[in-house]
C-alpha cells in the first residue's frame, strides 16, 4: 500500500488519473480530492476517481499521508503557503509540475515541511484536461522525472518513486535545471511552435488557409489545442530556458532560409534526410519501448 | 468515362491512390504506368493499381487520352521535354505537384500541347510514399486546387475538373501565386517547422531529449518523416513562397520570445487562447466537412 489517505490538490486530467491509476493497482485506501470548482469535485466522485472532496485545504489534508500537488503552476504558491504547518510530521508532498525551478521556489513555504517535498514530473498527458478525459494507465511505460535538491528527504523521495512505479512509470533522478532545459527542448518549445503557427495563419487570408490545411497541419497543430492558463503559466516558469531552445530553435530556421535563398538543394536535401531518419529512429524506439497498443494513450 | 486510356507518370502514392479510385469509380478503361523503377511498377500490377506498365515515355503515353504526372517536381522538365510531340491531339495532361508556378514553367516544354495542360494539386497525402501505400478514396471531401492559366484550354478544365470529382474531391479554382502561397503558408511551412524542429534536437544532449519526448512532439513532427527528395523538390520549386511564410512564423516567434522575456503573461495567454479556438474551431469545421470515419485517411 502506497498510501493510507491520498489527498489529490486539482483532481483533473493528471491528478486524477494518477487517483484512478492508483486505485487500479490497489495502492491506496482512501482518495480525497481537493478544489475550487465542487462541480468538478463532484464529477469526480461520481466517476470513482476520488472517494470524497474538501473544498478546505487544511480540512482536505487532514490525515493525509501523501499529498499530490496536480495544479496549474501558478496556484501553487498559494497552495504551498496554505499547506505550511498543517501537514502530519510524515506526510509526504509531491507534485506533477513541467518547470521544477519555479516549483522549488515555490514549495519552500512548506517551511520545516520542504524536506519531505519531492519535485516530480510524470512525461505523460494529451491536449485534454478535466477529470472526465482521466484514465487509468496514463502513466505506464512513460518516464517520471523525479528532480529532489539537497535538502530533500531520501525517504521521501523512495516513496514517491514507488508511488509511480506502481502506477506502471519508468522512473528518472536528474538535476532540476537539466529538466527544465529537456522539457523546454521537447514539450514547451514545440508548444509554442504549434501555437505560433495558428497565431501567424490566423493573420493571414482569413478563413483560406484553414480551408486547404491538410492532415499534417491537424496533427502539427493538436497541441495548440491545450490550455492556454496551464500554457501561460509554464511561460511565465519555465521563461529563461524556453528562450533559449526559441533561440536554438530560430539559429535553424535562418539556416534553413539561408539555404532556401541560396538553392542549396544539397542541404536541404541533407537537413530533411537526417531529420526523416532521426525521427523514423525515434518512433521505432518509441514503439518498442511502449508496445504499441500503450502508444495510443498519449497520442489521441 | 473519365478515359478510355489513362496514363500515370510516377506510380507513387498519389499517382497509385488515383488510379485505384477512378477504378473504383469505374470512370476508366485501362491503366499504363510508366516509371524508372520496374521494381515498382511490377508491384502496381500486381496490386492491381495499374494493368500495364511502360519504362519508355512515348509507348505509355501512346494511344492515352489523359496523363497524369505525378512525379517529383525535379523530375517534371524531362517528363514535359518528353511528352512534346508525342500526345494525341486531343490528349489531356495534368499533374499533382504542389509548387504550380514551377510546374507551369515546365509545362511549357509540352510546346503546342501546353493549352491541353491543366496544373492541378490535390490537397491530400500521408507522409507515406510508394504505391504500396495507395488506396482507393484518398481523395474524397479533399479539396483539389486547380491552376489554369490564360492559354489553358476550357474543355481540359473541364474534363480535370471531372476526373477529381468522379473520386469525391471538392475541386476550385484558383490563380497559381495565390495556390502557392497558401500552400506555402498552409503546408511548406509546416514541413520546414517539423525538419527543424528535430534536426534542433538532434544538435542538443545526444538520445536525452528524443527520450523523453511526450505524444506531443511525436504528432508534431510526424509530417518530419515524410519524403525528403519531395521536399527538397519543393523548397526548390517554391523557395520565394516559403521565405514569406518563414519570415512571417520568425515575426510571431519573436514577438512570443518577448512577451517571454517581459514576463507578459497576459500577452501569452491572449496568444494562447486565440490559437486554440481558432484550432479547435478548424477541427470541428473540419470534420463537420470530411464526416469523421474519412478524417483518418489523412492523419494516419
Amino acid at each position: 500500500m502506497i498510501s493510507q489517505r491520498l489527498t489529490i490538490i486539482g483532481v483533473g486530467l493528471i491528478g486524477g488519473s494518477l487517483a484512478r491509476s492508483l486505485r487500479d493497482a490497489g495502492a491506496c485506501g482512501e482518495v480525497v480530492g481537493y478544489g475550487r470548482d465542487t462541480g468538478n469535485l463532484k464529477l469526480a466522485v461520481d466517476l470513482g476517481v476520488i472517494d470524497r472532496f474538501e473544498t478546505d485545504l487544511r480540512a482536505a489534508v487532514f490525515g493525509a499521508d501523501l499529498v499530490v500537488l496536480a495544479v496549474p503552476l501558478k496556484a501553487m504558491d498559494d497552495i504551498f503557503a496554505g499547506l505550511a504547518g498543517h501537514l502530519g510530521r510524515d506526510t509526504v508532498v509531491t507534485d506533477v509540475g513541467s518547470a521544477k525551478a519555479r516549483v522549488v521556489d515555490a514549495a519552500r513555504r512548506l517551511g520545516d515541511a520542504f524536506t519531505r517535498f519531492v519535485p516530480g514530473h510524470p512525461i505523460a498527458g494529451t491536449e485534454k484536461t478535466g477529470v472526465g478525459a482521466a484514465i487509468s494507465g496514463l502513466f505506464e511505460r512513460h518516464y517520471t522525472i523525479l528532480t529532489p535538491v539537497d535538502e530533500t528527504e531520501e525517504g521521501a523521495v523512495a516513496r514517491v518513486r514507488r508511488m509511480w512505479e506502481r502506477v506502471g512509470a519508468k522512473v528518472v533522478s536528474m538535476d532540476l535545471e537539466h529538466h527544465d532545459r529537456i522539457l523546454a527542448d521537447t514539450s514547451h518549445l514545440p508548444h509554442m511552435l504549434a501555437f505560433a503557427l495558428v497565431d501567424y495563419l490566423a493573420r493571414q487570408d482569413g478563413e483560406e488557409p484553414f480551408r486547404y490545411a491538410a492532415g499534417g497541419f491537424t496533427d502539427f497543430t493538436r497541441i495548440a489545442s491545450s490550455d492556454p492558463v496551464m500554457w501561460r503559466d509554464i511561460c511565465l516558469a519555465n521563461g529563461p530556458a524556453i528562450r533559449g531552445a526559441l533561440k536554438g530553435y530560430m539559429d535553424t530556421l535562418a539556416r534553413i532560409d539561408r539555404n532556401l535563398a541560396d538553392g542549396d538543394g544539397e542541404a536541404l536535401l541533407k537537413c530533411f534526410s537526417d531529420a526523416k531518419q532521426r525521427r523514423d529512429r525515434f518512433l521505432s524506439e518509441r514503439e518498442a519501448a511502449m508496445g504499441k497498443a500503450q502508444n495510443g494513450v498519449t497520442t489521441k
